[in-house]
């Protein structure tokens, strides 16, 4: 199911990583890494903490706000580069620019 | 000295203020909220989960993944609204527009 979604997605996955420095997808029912640009370390990395632990404690700060509100995107500036979240259902998309 | 602060940028916040719902700044320092301009349960609500424990969290995940890095700016889409968190040392503002 989700190749399908990449290989259908490949012409905008080009567009977004023009100017991207890397990206991950990762698949929250299995907790997996679904694609990445980057190694398996680095990867592992931004599922757990991005994906996993700073996604979670958005969307509880957000319900708890407002019960009937939710998380959409999530954008984490740093000082040496951007992350962009997009907690979408069964995957996570996060790209690194 | 926050009062200072906040009278010299009068201006700036009223600039900011045309488009936003609210804001709230807090003193991290101190866990207080310098200036509000919601009522004192929503203000204390998003100083406890937006800028203490989502912060944290964000700040906390940046530095797992390189510790050289540092958190400067999280914006946070909801289907209501945004919240724009500037984490600046003793004060956190938080913008909803």
């Amino acid at each position: 199911m989700l190749e399908s979604v990449i290989r259908r997605n490949a012409d905008n996955t080009e567009r977004i990583m023009k100017n991207a420095m890397g990206y991950v997808v990762s698949n929250n029912a299995i907790g997996t890494i679904a694609i990445s640009s980057y190694d398996n370390t680095v990867s592992v990395g931004i599922m757990k903490l991005i994906c996993g632990v700073l996604v979670a404690a958005a969307r509880s700060a957000v319900r708890d706000l407002d019960s009937t509100n939710d998380l959409c995107f999530l954008r984490v500036v740093t000082r040496k580069s951007e992350y962009l979240v997009a907690p979408e259902g069964e995957f996570t998309i996060v790209v690194i620019q």
